[in-house]
């Protein structure tokens, strides 16, 4: 095409060299709340060894405030807002952001909190695939009229990976497990905001039928499938994005409306967990 | 319950008196983004003839990322991000906000761009009734396991009322239409961001045979839904939001990812148009 907007992102191939600012990008860290992502960057800026302090970094996308995207040496950190739709937009704009900038070899995982299922507080889970709202590892999306359906699996090699990089901080509990992804914060994921034992209590009995379902989120489907649903980016997926959207996402408290926001911390530390496993991604890669 | 936090609005009953906060606030008006909606609350403002410039309008939602809410006399302007997840946790709150404040005869609209087929570049859409990506007029949401439909028909008086505003506005072409809603903006809307016509022209072909589908949207369905799907907020629906969620949703262009930064205008003329409406609306609800 003679141009391509990226809207939501507020950069294009006609307005902006992707090549120059873009095309040495090895990871990328997706996650809903701009100021999170920001946090996120700032920690990996210092955990990468980077010169300066990461205070002054700049918002990629300051021209739209639909997403916010930081830079920190091969890391883009980029918020994704709440929901799969959401995620959906931003994702498709980023993989042609990749393709455009020419880049190889791209690792992307998302990081953020979420539900969790039998499983300790603070734990963090890896996710190696992802269940719909009926537990079943598929995403179904309406394309022309048709309802399309898709498989959930993740990158068996990076799940091994993260889950190697977890023996370094044993004070955070690590497993592999299925997430289940809704389409809806309350209803969805049997968050009521108020007790309802006879509500809460089934989908715990269903997830138990489900080996390795640990985790409730709203979104993790969406990173996942998007490369595969867009079949104008086929392309772009083998060449650019060998390693996609494993799922790096902690954090369990009976009340999900509250977790980000008291003692069990949500963000900050998940940020930094999942900066350490990156830096040792990172410094892995480069023999650092 | 002891205490209800609205996680996502940076509010809750223990920590805010929210009866003084909101109890008379007769209008709501949605929208996906935080900087549009506060300039729509700035519009407002002056529209409705508020002391002051309405230049130094204080987020509510300041301590949170989600959302961001503004306060104009019976008016609050509220951002819902993108899709249909997004603005549920947004309602799914809201709602509950205006049960908690002891809100009397409230309306709800959302205000927006969209696509259109068929219609008027620069054209204002009335929705009267949401199709899914189906065209069908329902909605599906799995709870606890099982799919629940629901309708989606708006409130008839409302749409008649705005209507009955555009007159005072002929330079802005205004009808009343059905708006179709996904789950995704480029599979599910057909925007794949590159020519393709013979991908495009099926929706058109398919909208054709659904008598006055007129837009397509990523967030109809939600705001119309959420107070039917839930059901601890029947009587917050019954009693304090009495007309919900008529949507006022104008511009097409052929781009829908160049939209609303174009010539078009977008936000800006949307956020007059919707309201001069509402302040046509309130002043005659008042006497004014």
């Amino acid at each position: 095409m003679d141009e391509d907007v990226l809207y939501h992102l507020d950069l294009g191939t006609k307005t902006h060299d992707l090549p120059a600012m873009f095309g040495d990008v090895k990871f990328v860290c997706v996650g809903g709340s701009p100021k999170r992502m920001r946090a996120f960057a700032q920690f990996m800026h210092k955990e990468l060894g980077l010169e300066g302090d990461g205070e002054d970094l700049a918002d990629i996308c300051a021209g739209t405030d639909r997403y916010a995207m930081y830079r920190v040496g091969p890391l883009l950190s980029i918020s994704h807002g709440m929901g799969i739709p959401s995620v959906s937009i931003m994702l498709h704009e980023l993989i042609k952001l990749l393709h455009h900038a020419k880049c190889r070899d791209v690792t992307i995982i998302r990081i953020g909190t979420s539900g969790g299922l039998g499983v300790q507080a603070g734990s963090v889970v890896i996710t190696d695939r992802a269940v719909d709202a009926c537990f079943q590892p598929r995403f179904e999306q309406v394309v022309l009229g048709d309802v399309v359906v898709r498989g959930t699996d993740l990158d068996g090699g990076l799940v091994e990976e993260l889950l190697a990089c977890s023996k370094a901080t044993p004070d955070f509990p690590t497993l592999v497990g299925h997430t289940m992804c809704t389409y809806d914060f309350y209803e969805g994921k049997t968050c009521f905001g108020c007790p309802s034992p006879e509500l809460s209590v089934q989908p715990v009995l269903r997830a138990a039928a489900v080996p390795r379902c640990v985790r409730v989120s709203s979104e993790r489907s969406a990173p996942l499938e998007r490369p595969l649903q867009i079949p104008a980016l086929s392309q772009a997926k083998s060449s650019s994005a060998d390693r996609m959207c494993v799922h790096l996402a902690p954090r369990y408290i009976r009340s999900v409306t509250r977790m980000a926001g008291t003692a069990v911390g949500g963000g900050g530390a998940m940020g930094e967990l999942g900066g350490c496993y990156l830096a040792q991604l990172w410094h892995g890669s480069v023999g650092g």
